[in-house]
């Protein structure tokens, strides 16, 4: 149980002026719309104030000093404002041993006696939450907690006058660890409410302070970077999504340099930067090697020992200090000056000197550009110039489909990419092995894998993935059918049977699996000849709440098309005995026969599919039924069945791989993207051993003489092999339904079917983490890949609703990561509705 | 100064027991001939005993008990094997405050009390270095350091008792950091000697004990994990190459959870095993949160708090923790089994799952798989099962001419690589952007496209880069020809003029690019049909110790074709001027007048090459009067010129690029392989303005369509940013020429003319970081691709002299990094010498 602290609002200016802290069993926590609904819908989203300098104070350890150095630069700020006034605010989120121990007091008491007498301050210092015990002694010893704002010199005005606001966020009688204080004595501080509330005292200290002087803010951590918060989270994970810079305390005395710099680490594993090192002397001279050990690049600033008597009121030691922390604040001055300069340069920069893939540049003015500062778990923080702001973007196009992690598992990647780089770095791979190249196979071939594959080709990427595929395939039906041995001067003219609509990647040969398109033209691509026979498929979507077949009149009028409720009924094996599994097969035989003209003919030496979803080519449900009649039947006929499961794989779709989906195998498969689960390139090409053994020979010139440097990069494997074994845990992912290697449905049916009854609304699917629409367009100029349909809809869900799409022509689609919760997509399809509406 | 103690070597099983120390004053260190010349010739290489288990005592601070620690796990092992003698180790390789603190002495007074009365063990203690101030006051006080072997219950005979062996390898006397007593009373103890001596340790205790019981070994480190070592290394990069898994030794304090976690991700950051931590019980329950943030996968141990009286002997402390002790050896033993198990069956598993490329599987047998434990800068850790070690090898290879890192940037690499995924994993890249893709286009735009080069275009590997590449160049030439806007039906046959010889990756378009060769034929690629116009190139060697020019007999005889003494001759712009400039032209000028057709015939449509040398065609130097006038000719017909520096660039060949060297720029360029300095995939093609220019239009279908799923990710681009900017710092790469952008000669030349005048050379080329060598062969046979001339010298510089090299062909060469000091090289070519002779 927790008792409130009322956080009475009397306006911007007064706001600290007129605070009153009283105790209330009653009043509930000041709800979260209160803050989010000045720009926002929901607590989905934040946003950091950029428009002044704010800080994270941490420490190497506890006891090193971290309140004494916020104090210093406080003490820094107030005093040197002389012909500007300064506002700093200090946080202190978590306070344990309170109202024995409050920082947030020590700050305010020795700011009252540290800054000159001809300096007029407005010093506050209030107390948000306390627990029942903490409240309890506090109202006991009430003159040592209760400081509301009181003037220094308060002849000035306040208009004229520098302030320091210190607040308490959280705080617990014990003195502890907060995760322990909090076990002991309750709380409810849970981790998105502690960072709600952290981000809205620093954007109300914004508001309030930015126009009216220079304003700082330090945030000050409680014992280590890495000590439990309230909840058990480390610190240094809570306080992540915010990424604040940061100053550390270090530690001067022995074993202080290994302390100081492994919580550097720490931090710098988790994406932080530290702009500077702060250290009490302690006559060991740590700092000096401190320094060396960082390269210079991180300045560590030394300060005299803190004497050890509890009665030295210290001030002595901060005016031996002060030009010190003078130094340092204009160290953080110029960073944040830094910073932000770099930050709104980056997109002139952007513009000039890179040449973004599918993009003409023309089309992209430097306005659009979105400046990305950091990811944590599903979500950008965007860089907002305009706004003067950090802003949160739910990350719905997954990074072009790369992205699998939340922020947990996004740590656990980071760790395990530095264990490999710094194990590894990148070693040979033919003729040896590692251990997570190994690793890395082993989970392929008994997840992906499972039942049909037995050898696992390492490259780089979807496209060499299937390039490397389309080698295998070409070679076993070549050595099947007798082309190697009796070739002579003619050969054959191998093509491969593919779909209309589906991708493959941009080098020639995957490019060559690809039907005509806008991407294979010869402005694009010269050489690309187009060495398929493409056939049209039958695709599935849900209109008006059903799930409609579509098939191409080539197949002829099907009696009756059937539609279905749910979209289950259109994977269920039954329809393997329908009358449209009949027309379907001897379309696809009549197709292969009329193609196998043998030497110096057109012969169909491999099939190569993107099963269920045609991912670029629009979003597209292809019938499985068709798909599952077409593997089978090139089976029959010797021919090796690729799926490039480059998109699908992996849990995109709600199950490890696709071909589950399908109900059958193929001979090689490619997978890539979320294998490493959104972190690396890296690929596989995955086969049977009958197409392993089509290069095994006497000559190394049998084998398959195709590879890239970085063949099984240790990193990317290590990254693979966290990313495959964390999706399929249980206890890692909520989202397994228990006992199965499915996901529960992530998108809400009723919501999705709701979108998809909208009148501007085409067709609408959704499959595992994939939810697209089709907008309607009312001209054929409106579709496809170069329409600008879809416009409006991202732009509105990008700006204003913090969703960060990309769409595919006049489809818009959401994508989430096999982690992400129900809720969040339901929120993320809420939204889309409003925007459809 | 130090002194030495003598360690007087009677032999194996005696030499603990006839342990007699002194100190002597002349005496030099035990010569490293001495441990090396057992097998190997000189210092560059080590090896680490794997037939037992040994373990690193890592302490996340300095006093947390990890001698205690040590002290437990030992009596456990001593105490429990009354069916088995025990042998163990306990080596403090660094000891200050001696002798007044000695852990070594200390562990061998508590085991003799602690270990039980019926047990019959040998122990010892010794101390082989010590400070001048160190072995004054040890001689004073002689009793309480003085302590050669010693039995308890010498009852029983050396042949049936355990042991402990308590080594101190460098003692100083000041009671501070081992950096800081170095300073102060000086000591020899480089990186390079204690890793030697220590090694040496470990190799002789496994070789006397190893086949008589069971063996252990503990090495403590002083103070924390990121403590300095003697020299200033942090001791957890120190003790890297050995790479010993680890006990690490936690703190149960308040802010102990930090401090430990912290310490524990060092270790990670730097490719270490931690196998467990083992943490005092300060009733804290710290050891309950560390497991839970360990997703328990590091087992946390919990023993009491050491009692703080003075007095206390701790024998009731130990009696409380023997259990724990046994428990914690028994996983330590599991884990020791475990790893030497897995390495065992690697070979097997890897010949069984993997689909290595460019690999014949069948002449691979198992036992030639390497298994590759990890790496430390240039060289590899490799397990060797026949002689149950791991061995350093020099990775000639540069793994695929990747690598580029010494020890100290592979820690940064990984460091940053660190940060990156922490920071952002990978986020979306066209139309955004992102710090380290921003900060890796300007580097590479001042750096390798200075002066010519405008855009970036970010793609995985150098195949996709070349791709890229190709499609821009053709591109280019249509809009400058007039192909796009009077096309009609009618196509042109687009080629490139590319040289005999050269390799531009492995996806269908870069291949097209090839002249045909083995990887080119039907049965590796029935899709290829040579898109080029390949001309054969003048070559350049070193032969019997002058620098020859190969001129083939299509240019017509020259005159006096030249020899030159030195290789900068070949360079000289001067011979643009000479008579073999004007036969190359007018060559050139008719082949590209000969393929000029236009609409429906041959039209050579950009130029592709690789500058300077031919590496996958066999390490050839091309002429660069040859390439450069070639590059000058295609730039006044309009032809786009594309420089492949997949393999040439980022200081391959002792310059930044090659086009440096070349003295012309081209108009497009492909960078990748030493582009994250050898850690993960990524290419930049960088291009003209003008280049760009072709690619601007009104619509999006006039933007180049090409891209891959992880364009620009951070991790790379940040791997990249450090390498770029650490291979041109002076203060990181010794090896820049003061005030240049070039290397020093990283290959002794005088060395480098030795091999080329030896009968079983054919020719020589050396340049920057490569040196290889053709062997003389005496049947066509042994040449090209698929000869096994060099299986043979390949064999030996693999197996017997620890150099990792891999031939193309008759071919073998060695590359080394642009941070290799010129005397390793020297090394490696005396070894190179020696196996030719």
């Amino acid at each position: 149980m927790l008792l409130l602290a009322l956080w009475r609002r009397l306006g911007r200016r007064s706001s600290a002026a007129g605070h009153v802290r009283c105790f209330s069993s009653a009043q509930a926590l000041p709800s979260a719309e209160d803050f989010a609904a000045r720009r926002r819908e929901d607590a989905l989203l934040g946003e950091i104030d950029a428009r002044y300098p704010a800080f994270m104070v941490w420490g190497c350890n506890t006891d090193v000093g971290k309140t004494l150095v916020s104090t210093g630069m406080a003490a820094a700020l107030l005093s040197s404002g002389k012909s500007q006034k300064s506002h700093v605010l200090y946080v202190k989120p978590v306070q344990t041993g309170f109202p024995d121990d409050s920082d947030a007091r020590s700050v305010t008491q020795r700011i009252d006696s540290l800054v000159g007498r001809s300096e007029s301050i407005f010093l506050s210092n209030r107390t948000m939450w306390l627990s029942d015990e903490a409240s309890k002694k506090a109202a006991l010893t009430k003159s040592s907690t209760d400081s509301s704002g009181s003037w220094k010199n308060s002849a000035n005005s306040v208009k004229s006058s520098s302030s320091l606001t210190c607040e308490t966020l959280w705080s617990w009688c014990a003195a502890v660890s907060p995760h322990l204080a909090a076990q002991q004595e309750g709380g409810g501080a849970s981790d998105d409410e502690l960072r709600k509330v952290l981000r809205r005292s620093l954007w109300e200290f914004g508001a309030d302070a930015s126009q009216t002087g220079r304003s700082w803010a330090f945030v000050e951590t409680a014992g280590g970077v890495a000590s439990p918060a309230p909840s058990g989270t480390l610190q240094c994970d809570l306080y992540r999504p915010l990424r604040l810079p940061g100053i550390l305390v270090g530690d001067g005395r022995l074993g202080g340099i290994s302390t100081t710099l492994a919580a550097y680490e720490s931090l710098l594993l988790r994406g932080y930067e530290t702009i500077c090192i702060v250290i009490q002397d302690m006559g060991l001279g740590n700092n000096q090697h401190l320094s060396k050990q960082l390269h210079n690049r991180v300045p560590v600033f030394v300060i005299p020992a803190v004497p050890k008597n509890p009665g030295d009121d210290l001030a002595g030691w901060f005016h031996d200090t002060s030009s010190t922390f003078l130094q340092v604040v204009l160290l953080l001055e110029d960073a944040y000056h830094k910073r932000i300069q770099r930050l709104r340069e980056m997109p002139k920069k952007a513009s000039e000197l890179f040449w973004w893939p599918f993009t003409q540049h023309r089309l992209v003015p430097e306005e659009n550009v979105t400046v990305i500062d950091s990811r944590s778990g599903e979500f950008f923080s965007v860089y907002e110039n305009k706004h003067g702001r950090f802003a949160q973007q739910f990350d719905a196009c997954a990074s072009w489909w790369t992205q699998g992690p939340d922020a947990s598992l996004q740590h656990e990647l980071a760790k395990q990419i530095a264990y490999a780089a710094g194990r590894y770095g990148h070693v040979m791979f033919p003729e040896n092995v590692h251990e997570p190249g190994l690793r890395c196979a082993e989970l392929l071939l008994q997840g992906v894998g499972r039942g049909w594959a037995h050898r696992v080709y390492i490259s780089d990427n979807g496209s060499t993935a299937t390039e490397i595929a389309l080698k295998m395939a070409l070679r076993k039906y070549a050595v099947d059918h007798g082309f190697l041995t009796n070739q002579g001067d003619k050969k054959p003219d191998f093509k491969v049977l593919a779909l209309r609509g589906s991708y493959h990647g941009d080098t020639l040969g995957a490019m060559e699996a690809q039907a005509p398109s806008p991407y294979t033209g010869f402005s694009q691509q010269p050489w690309y000849s187009g060495r398929g026979v493409f056939l049209d498929p039958p695709t599935v979507c849900c209109q008006n709440r059903k799930w409609q077949l579509r098939v191409p009149e080539r197949y002829g009028t099907i009696a009756t098309e059937p539609a279905w409720d749910a979209r289950e009924d259109v994977f269920a094996l039954e329809r393997d005995n329908t009358e449209l599994a009949k027309i379907y097969s001897s379309a696809i035989e009549k197709e292969i026969m009329s193609s196998q003209g043998g030497l110096g003919g057109q012969t169909i030496a491999g099939l190569i599919i993107e099963p269920i979803i045609h991912a670029a080519g629009g979003m597209e449900l292809v019938d499985p039924l068709f798909q599952r009649i077409l593997t089978q039947q090139c089976k029959c006929h010797k021919i090796p069945v690729i799926f490039d499961e480059v998109f699908t794989g992996c849990w995109r779709l709600g199950a490890e791989s696709a071909w589950e989906l399908l109900g059958c195998n193929p001979d090689i498969a490619c997978y890539a993207k979320l294998l490493t689960g959104g972190t690396v390139p890296l690929a596989a090409t995955l086969a049977t051993q009958d197409i392993f053994q089509a290069f095994e020979g006497a000559s190394k010139l049998d084998a398959l003489l195709h590879g890239h440097s970085y063949t099984a990069h240790p990193v990317g494997c290590s990254a693979a092999v966290t990313a495959l074994e964390w999706f399929k845990d249980p206890s890692k992912n909520p989202n397994l339904l228990p006992g199965t290697s499915r996901l529960q449905e992530q998108w809400d049916p009723e919501l999705v079917a709701e979108i998809s009854s909208l009148s501007s609304v085409e067709r609408v699917i959704s499959l595992g983490t994939l939810m697209a629409l089709e907008l309607r367009s009312s001209s054929s100029s409106q579709k496809g890949y170069s329409s600008l349909l879809s416009s409006g809809v991202v732009k509105e869900l990008r700006q204003v609703l913090g969703i960060y799409t990309r769409p595919l022509g006049n489809v818009v689609y959401f994508m989430c990561g096999p982690l992400t919760r129900p809720s969040v997509c339901s929120s993320l399809l809420r939204r889309m509705l409003k925007v459809l509406e």
